[in-house]
């Protein structure tokens, strides 16, 4: 098995997995084929939806006699006569809804294997909402030593071992670190189709995230027994890989149709409010004249049309870099999904969300309601703003109420004077207090609100400005041009150094300007915008600004001064002894030869590349994040830009 | 021409338009053909995406002198080979984008005549958002003159008379009630598109309000040039009836894909965030390796699969009544269409909004985030707390801080004790205080919200609960257990007696429950609910209330009651005298026979039927409001339910 991650955003992540029967792309979806009656075959969806995996159960088939003999002989692959990746359940969900299903723990995953099954699955205790932390705690404890007891029989075969706790988040983490610590390949997040049934979303993400906690980062994460697309996008965003849908089938059955905002059922509809194949080929009226079974089996892959194309849609977000926005934008589609995301406010929860958040994304930050503010993104900026960003100028400007907020922005006339006066400002926006330095940085710049907000982000972002403008002097702007011959603002201070040291610091850290620019400065700027792009530093180029982001890009010369100035570990990232000849051939950092890295250093920000020693090595950009570095084996973790030869 | 409402929600409706080449439902989307340089054939159209009507341009058609006269020799359906409904375009795009285009005005409106245009347009000036306001008045002034003019040269053609006015509603009302008055059949609003195009979308929201304000409620709207479905909910909810798309075309041949949500570069797109047929036939990378042509004729047909597709959702939406569900949903993934939302808060465009407002509807009502509270339902529902509850019991208890709100609510056991103990109290929901007699009716009982709503609601929300406490005696809950005992607090009132008293006067008006009520009262509960279904008041059955929204249906003797107990107009619908013999035999009462109507009746409400002398001939529900029946001449306007014979 390999998982590599490919893109990312948010918490989630866009993986190559490959199993014996190839390669899978996630996030990704398995239908659920059920092997006695499978409603649409497998090669059908392989053809209509590109399916690359698929779930089926062999607890089914084990109990089937002519199902297992043929298993047994041809293979389950053959059985349901599909070529790709096959994950097989274990009858733990049968154990759920009918009780116990009197089945050897081991039995059942040696049949897996003797089936070969490219993921089987371990017999784990079903934990449901409703159990006391007690029964809840002995299901974890079966759980583990059940998982403990397969690992030796897995064979070849990928075994998952499913998470449980019910809706315990330290019973879900402590399982999760135990499991991790076995040679267990893929692991699910089990008992949560109670909570998916009843809508209990808050919860499902307290299981997701306390799972996420405990688990190794290099792994893939299904969310068993989620096949409601509505909930897709924020698992995803939490770091869920999989999804298994038998609603498509289920639904189907029931006369219901799935949307990527709720259900529907069939009857209520006047017009089919989607453009899949089935509804552009049929108006609702055609389907009422279809013959039940037909009508079943148009409903059934119109569900599942549904449910790939929010796949698809969630992959291009996550390489486009709006994961969030559309996490948000299904929120606001159902009550309990919206509460759920507050969850994700708690500090504990944004400080873990924070480590996985890129530091720059392709698309611009969209305000879509209450929540935006509580994004990593804009976290990130306030805890950066009071802890990263000197003020250089003890004089403030905060414009008038009243003033258009960022993104409309002052007049551009007012920027020219102040810029002029060499004036230290500060613009009210959306996102808090932004200093004039610092307006060009992601995602300060790169954001669109409203002319409006609502009042929950009013009050929150005044928390951040009051607390930005203690201590300091203050002067309105109706006020400035009375003053403004006075001594205290005439200073002769470098506007473009100024932003070039602020930025510096937000993006490397404290210090981070002092060593960079250490010496006599030149400027480079771009011709047709005048914005800066390349800084030198007593002759030799330390960093560039990119347009897009207007964050730096670390040059070698910027490496060596900040390999300088800033202490070990700070913006290294280690590689193991037999790294360091590829790292100096210019080659990329895969993980498995990272020794150690920056705990600070979040995906996509510069790096410096040193060996055990603290040698510099080479200047690059991460992929992944501290915990994803020494935990992945496959992949890259540090793309390298420039070596020392 | 016929246009009658099928179906209605917010100010939007689903009606059915006939022209000579067949019946169209609205809302609908005319794509634009170009008649030089087809991309996609009508007739293909048809098959594909059900095309009912389409736009092509006359000015083009006639200053190419072989399609003009082939048009005016074959008709415009053979020279574009299409047989459903055509409109025409004047040339007033033309002149807008390429300046004059010297044409004459009449000739214009002429020559789609002579081509047998099924809908022609008048040749009016295009006001730019730029102009002033002497400027706008001018073009105003001209585009009625023309109008004017227009009219008796229309011959079979039905006209349409763009209304104009830039960015100034008293000019955009203005010129609405002028066309309005003259004898055409077809209602574009003009010179949105460069609003649009520059995501305008406040202003676009301030045009067709106005617009609508002053038009006659009984003729097709269309939003003339705005193709993006990303403003086709809003629209359709204000009451625009048709879109015109050429940007299905324009977008696909700039490698532009749009979505229901957006735009975006194909060339950005890693997958395609689509189901319709063209992306689940295609997979980005296959789209990529076509040829330019048959790539661009793709994304086209994507384009119209996506419009078509949010024209079938809107439809859904309206039969189903999500509606405003849907438009705040779509509002929040586009801050201008967020700012646009905050617009309809404002009075005067809520109390019109109001007007329209169905009574109930099929589904509840779900919260999306800050802008829900505004909705013309609930601004409804608090209205009528103010003017038309009368309380019954002075105490009032009002529950603690921390009580969870109504949808989840507090435990059947407390409401248990308080309706045994005959205590008044007052729910502290989402949507305001709930008095108890009223918590079964529509929205109250029938309204999803998440336990945590956001500030902006609740500061609200708040405001109401302050007015409605004023003058009241509070007593909060941890309090009433130690003086439960008081005398106070033991009263004797059937509280079945006083749901039914405040839910009558909510419903009908004040003074409704003592007309209603007087005299024995016996109730019929259903047997398996325990709720009330039929009110029996000496003996005659008056009232039913509905399980699906707590409200009451209207019984002939209940309509005696409250004809003799309301004076006139209240409750009254009053048809001409023609009518009389149609209604007493139990038939529907059509548009075209209301003479007058009671202002304050609503969509769906319960009404009584007198004739021009206030003699009560039946009772029913309506379809229309007072407007609608005074200005529409087909379709029904109430559905009669029982009449006297």
């Amino acid at each position: 098995m390999t998982f590599e991650i490919k893109e990312r955003d948010a918490a989630g992540r866009l993986c190559k997995f490959t199993t014996k029967h190839g390669a899978v792309t996630t996030p990704n979806l398995l239908p659920v084929i059920n092997p006695n009656k499978m409603m649409i075959l497998p090669k059908e969806m392989k053809k209509r939806f590109g399916t690359e995996i698929l779930i089926t159960n062999s607890y089914i088939i084990y109990k089937d006699t002519k199902l297992r003999k043929k298993a047994l002989e041809q293979g389950v692959h053959k059985l349901i006569d599909f070529n790709g990746s096959i994950m097989t359940d274990s009858g733990t969900f049968q154990s759920y809804v009918y009780g116990d299903v009197k089945l050897d723990p081991l039995e059942i995953v040696r049949f897996q294997r003797d089936i070969g099954s490219d993921i089987g699955t371990i017999l784990d205790i079903f934990g449901t909402p409703g159990q006391t932390k007690e029964e809840a705690e002995q299901g974890v404890k079966e759980t583990i030593a059940r998982a403990n007891k397969s690992v030796p029989e897995k064979g070849e075969m990928l075994l998952a071992c499913t998470i449980q706790g019910s809706v315990y988040p330290d019973l879900r983490e402590h399982c999760a670190q135990q499991l991790s610590g076995l040679n267990a390949d893929f692991f699910p997040i089990g008992g949560v189709v109670p909570l998916m049934e009843s809508q209990r979303y808050s919860d499902l993400v307290r299981c997701i995230l306390a799972a996420k906690r405990g688990l190794d980062p290099s792994k893939p994460v299904h969310l068993f027994g989620a096949g409601h697309p509505l909930i897709f996008p924020l698992a995803v965003a939490l770091g869920c890989d999989f999804f298994d849908s038998s609603a498509y089938a289920k639904y189907a059955n029931d006369g219901r149709m799935i949307f990527q905002w709720g259900t529907k059922k069939f009857n209520d509809l006047s017009e089919l409010p989607c453009g899949c194949p089935v509804c552009s080929k049929y108006t609702a009226s055609e389907l009422r004249e279809l013959d039940a079974k037909e009508r079943t089996l148009q409903l059934a892959l119109h569900n599942l049309y549904v449910s790939f194309t929010e796949m698809k849609t969630i992959r291009a977000a996550i390489t486009g870099g709006w994961l969030w926005e559309l996490v948000e934008q299904r929120a606001s589609v159902n009550p309990s999904l919206y509460d759920a995301l507050r969850v994700l406010r708690e500090p504990q929860h944004l400080h873990w969300l924070e480590n996985y958040e890129p530091t720059s994304k392709k698309t611009a930050l969209f305000y879509t309601g209450p929540q935006t503010i509580y994004r990593p993104t804009i976290f990130r900026y306030h805890t950066r703003l009071f802890t990263r960003y000197e003020t250089l100028l003890k004089t403030t400007i905060v414009f008038p109420e009243g003033t258009k907020p960022y993104s409309m922005f002052y007049s551009r006339e007012i920027i020219r004077i102040l810029k002029k006066k060499n004036v230290n400002f500060v613009v009210d926006s959306h996102l808090g207090p932004i200093p004039f330095e610092l307006d060009e940085m992601y995602p300060l710049a790169q954001s669109v609100f409203p002319d409006e907000i609502d009042q929950e982000t009013k009050e929150k972002v005044q928390q951040v400005v009051d607390r930005f403008l203690k201590n300091k002097i203050v002067i309105h702007w109706d006020e400035y041009n009375t003053i403004k011959e006075k001594k205290s603002l005439k200073q002769n201070v470098d506007l473009d150094i100024r932003r070039i040291s602020a930025v510096a610091d937000m993006q490397f850290g404290r210090g981070a300007s002092k060593a960079l620019l250490d010496g006599d400065i030149n400027i480079i700027k771009s011709k047709r915008t005048g914005k800066i792009r390349n800084i030198i530093c007593d002759g030799s180029h330390v960093i560039s600004m990119r347009a897009e982001d207007g964050l730096f890009t670390l040059k070698l010369d910027g490496g060596r001064r900040l390999h300088k100035g800033l202490k070990n570990p700070l913006l290294r990232v280690v590689v193991t002894d037999d790294a360091v000849p590829f790292v100096k051939e210019g080659k990329s950092v895969f993980a498995k030869f990272v020794k150690d890295c920056d705990p600070d250093l979040r995906p996509f920000d510069e790096c410096i590349i040193v060996n055990e020693n603290d040698t510099l090595l080479a200047v690059g950009r991460t992929l992944l994040n501290r915990v994803e570095m020494l935990a992945f084996c496959h992949g890259m973790a540090v793309k390298t830009r420039e070596s020392i030869k």
